[in-house]
């Protein structure tokens, strides 16, 4: 067999999860396939190796490649030659499965493409940590907001300095389709993210309440200093919370709130951030994600539209995870292929044997999975005991 | 002189404050006037008795009802015949005088209307509540944003019903215009504002703060119970809060948040609120009004506008406070106006020994007043304790 | 009696029309009544001398001027002295009286506020403009929506160069209310709308469609050259337009649309307007008045404010009709207000022998009410001739 | 080689156009790879075989198979087994090279989608009309729009009666990138669209006019009858019209307007349509392509948003074209992949020898294309003619 040359091929992809039924592990394909740089040509698609072999079939995938379990597909996949074997995974799976399935694909060589929350505590989050740094793969966490253009636009306003000196930080997420108790009916995406023993510690804050954490962190540059969070869980029955509201300290004396909630009626899926500074203060909502507002004491509103010729002065960022030009809008797919694109750049590169660009490593890494854990870990504490104060671990 | 006929004349008032330079006197004036049922005869408009005078004149008012003192005033109204004398007074000063202007007048027989925070604490409040009590006078307090048919409606509709059992509520209101130190620079509004001796113990939260109380337990019909409240004061120097963000416990198991700033930078006057139940959702936002956005999990979502005749089934109250039809917009004066209109309403049927309608009852009074006072040294307390929950006074 | 000095009085006014039943009578009243410069004391405000008397009474004016006619009107105030008497009349009838009654008072000596369209014909029209110019006396026509200060924002940045050269006008004014035959079911506002007779030769262009043909010329200074007009009377048996598509070629090769219509559904009273130039175009919409959006083509979309003290910089004309700071909106009744305040201070600079300021002379005259005859005369005329072009009159 | 069995494969796909430096080519790459049931692995992607070679390489696929032209193409795809030689391709290159190359696919064997307008003028599209019958393979335009769900709804809404008989349709289109004439800098996208030897007789509107006649076509089901346009170049120079404003009546008594601009500044690409009802009005706008709002008289306007469960009643065509739960935005992309998803269904059936279901038949086909070359037609002639009215011909 010729020498393997990641330049002039596709990546070759493996799916853990998304088998029948599933939602997220669909999106991931989307997003993946969006761009023609991914070949989805193995998975382990659910526990049940004939649903396994079932999606293998409607993705046109070999069916020796649909594998019954992650194990036998490290196994299968770790004989085959590179450049066919596959080069990276995704991981979309209940959350208690994230960790041993991400260890073990990256000990055997595999990059991993992984859902949040990352793990089930902070203790696994600071192993994978390690296991990432000793194996040297791309581990990428798809905290998908970040992938969004007018989010990139965001932080580099902020890094340079546009909003001036921040004072304040909102940041919510509300949603509404788990106000009824969903889980004693059967769905599968409302069971297992109730069930503490899938799910971790946490409920909403642990599904939605991370990606508002990891946002306004992404935004801002900051991390969360203490926290006071007022958990409730509003469905009677319900294990985990369904509803959060959190007073944050952030570093450099910022302060703020983040709410979550997935029984806020009428709510889809609302994230939304304000930041504000001594300049200026920003707005961006996650379902009308092509704006940006810039607004100002002394000057009229800004609206800023992606695919703009006047942000790439500011986000040569947001212009990479632009495809389309103004007024031709982009939406969550796009930006979920835009973790996707940049984590496997910065793959082919490690392939390669070159160095990634400081645009490609532009993803959520396994710190800010464990920043996610850390954050999960201190308002899980803060709510229990009654909404008090908690330090944030650094 | 023939007896008095208050059905058949404009009410005779008189004003406390809004004399040069003031902002606020002059919009009750452009408020009371808008409906012809008022007529401004007499004032104290400043504690200088030259820009009292000066005021008087700009008003067209008989130079010697333009008076020097509030004391003067009592005495020289109280020996004019009834029909000639002011009916009423409005009290629009710094808040340390609200409470011996408002008792004065009320004990010397006048009705009265008083800008908010109503006192300077609890104390004075409680004793306000037993003054209007025993004299059996009028006291409205403008918080005049429960004056807007939308927000009538909004009530109404949580009355009836329409969103089921109530689950939270989100309060939020920023402003920007403080973001500068304007005390230091002679600026009026901005400098007793932020003067404990002027405003009491609570700066941001005593001025807007109360408002969102008021708003929301005006449309809930819920009062608070216990709250944690980071409070911040974000310019150098200032000695009150001029930001809070705090977490709000309210009767029967509601959750939620009040969040006021006047450090927001590009923030104007962005009173907002959501109420969640279990049946749907409603928001509001003071700045656009005549819109009323309620949703559900299950339909469509609902834009209710001002003027429509759909509005008249759930709320007659919002169609008494409806001058325009729909598309027609009114705003901040026109409900500044139904405060007036409803608490004169109630005067005159006093002075003609009628019982007012249920409908002219519906203006912010004494008791509402004393809450904000209670909510205050709640806030107060929490913030200096480093937010910590505090019950509310009951 | 001692001389009249209009300086430290409030303006005498009358009224023509307003009384029960009436729509548009009572705006005038509120409108003019907040400022507290104008004082109602006289009216002939319904063709039954009963029911002038009934409106009179709730006005709380002298029984013995709320007269039965407007010539009876005209004799009695006329006999009065100066300061007494009324200063002004304000005229808010169908529009087949609006000539006689302003040519009346005009030459009795008083300034006239009339209603629009100002005239039957063109005819009338120019004949109203040799009155006004023979008798020297104010006259203004009540195009409100150019009261509004974003309007005159609008006005202002297009005066000073920020649109450049212009190239598109795009005005639309939908209303709804007449989708159903309401002249048929006794409403007087369907009624005189829809009979030739009592509104002259057009319906919806009559009514609103003069209101955006002047709000375009009033923002862009630019008249209409030609137009072609597509005339619908969708309402069987409906005996004027209730729906018109107007293609216009303005001034200096711009071109453009104007619509109107009064039987679009679920529109309320969606004026709007667009104007497009080399450098920037402007966006408004009364329906959300304190917006102006102002678009490049390599910038930023800005979204200026009223209120807001960087207007000040490009329009007095806006902070002269500006009542709030920023976030406390203004709608419908301070713009109309604004018309007022315009037009009655220039008339009392008139009776005082001054020469009013250029921002005093910003209302519509008798030469715009012109300009809204001929445009309904093209218009028709367009229409009957089946949607050709047809010159503007100049 | 074993029997092909369309069903357990990718559709096999090439490509006519879409070389480096395009534009649209790279969208239909994007759309086309996101569902996982499509594979390009051929291309004639440039008139000059490098360029086609360089591209090829790009997208991965086998040098043999990047064509120097799409005869060549035609020649050794038709040598190719079935199963491995293209199913079908796509066509995105200048106007003036549809006709010749979709036909000469179309008799080949293969099924085509093209970009639109679909031809140079009515003689072509009707020669093309008559190819397709005749060869009986899919033919599918790319009036992408059409492929929003919320189109579909809205076209659902309609067809249900929920608006009732129909009275007025106001559609317009307006961007604003060609206001400087580009195509003298050597913009690529501008040359080719403002040169009659390649684009047709039609500027602004073949480009996007006949996608907003398309639209209202689409969502009304009404054809247009007559026209009249007026056409104006405003860029000195070009030879095509830069800017439309149409009158049109479309059958069973419709009125209303067709706007479209390439010069109007600030404006990206803001198609919307409004649809008027005796029921109801519909407001749909391309740039936020989630929300419909639906309009009434007698009760609240709704927003009805995209992945909502209240959907699936009125339209199973929205919920075909949905990917994502509400709250998770779709846009351009996921729209135009919505006409590559039917277009391919349907020639999977035709492959397989199935009928199609009637869902997977939506998608713009030859006589859509058409109506498009009519319009274009009459729309150049009315404006040639000074804007007078001009029949569409049936």
């Amino acid at each position: 067999m010729s020498k393997d040359n990641v330049m002039t091929r596709k990546l070759q992809w493996g799916m853990i999860g998304g088998g029948p039924g599933a939602f997220i592990g669909e999106v991931h394909r989307k997003a993946a396939r969006m761009d023609g740089q991914i070949e989805l040509v193995a998975g382990a698609f659910d526990i049940n190796p004939d649903k396994s072999k079932q999606m293998g079939a409607l993705q046109y995938i070999d069916p020796k490649r649909a594998y019954g379990s992650y194990r036998e597909m490290i196994e299968k996949e770790s004989a085959l030659p590179a450049g066919e074997r596959v080069d990276f995974v995704s991981i979309c799976v209940p959350n208690n499965f994230h960790f041993p399935i991400a260890k073990a694909f990256l000990e055997a060589g595999f990059h991993v493409v992984c859902e949040k929350p990352m793990t089930m505590d902070v203790k696994e989050a600071k192993q994978l940590c390690a296991v990432v740094k000793k194996t040297g793969k791309v581990f990428a966490l798809t905290h998908n907001y970040t992938g969004y253009p007018m989010v990139k636009l965001a932080r580099d306003l902020v890094k340079k300095g546009h909003l001036g000196k921040l004072l304040k930080i909102n940041v919510e997420y509300p949603q509404g389709w788990l106000l009824k108790a969903l889980e004693k009916t059967g769905n599968q995406q409302a069971s297992w993210r109730t069930d503490p023993k899938q799910a971790g510690a946490a409920g909403a804050i642990g599904d939605i309440g991370t990606h508002a954490e990891n946002l306004a962190e992404y935004i801002t540059g900051l991390q969360m200093v203490e926290i006071c969070a007022d958990l409730t869980s509003f469905v009677p029955g319900r294990k985990l919370d369904d509803d959060a509201s959190v007073l944050v300290h952030w570093e450099k004396g910022v302060k703020g709130t983040l709410l979550c909630s997935q029984v806020s009626i009428g709510e889809e899926n609302a994230l939304k951030i304000r930041v504000y500074g001594e300049k200026a203060m920003l707005e961006w909502r996650q379902e009308y994600p092509n704006d940006l507002v810039v607004n100002y004491n002394d000057k009229p509103a800004e609206l800023w539209r992606r695919g703009n010729p006047y942000i790439g002065a500011i986000s040569p960022a947001a212009v990479r995870g632009t495809r389309l030009p103004g007024g031709h809008p982009e939406a969550f797919i796009e930006a979920f292929g835009n973790i996707y694109a940049n984590a496997t750049e910065t793959m082919r590169c490690k392939i390669a044997g070159k160095k990634p660009s400081p645009l490609a490593l532009d993803y959520p890494d396994v710190y800010s999975g464990l920043r996610g854990m850390q954050f999960i870990e201190a308002v899980v504490k803060s709510g229990k005991a009654g909404a008090k104060w908690v330090k944030m671990e650094k």
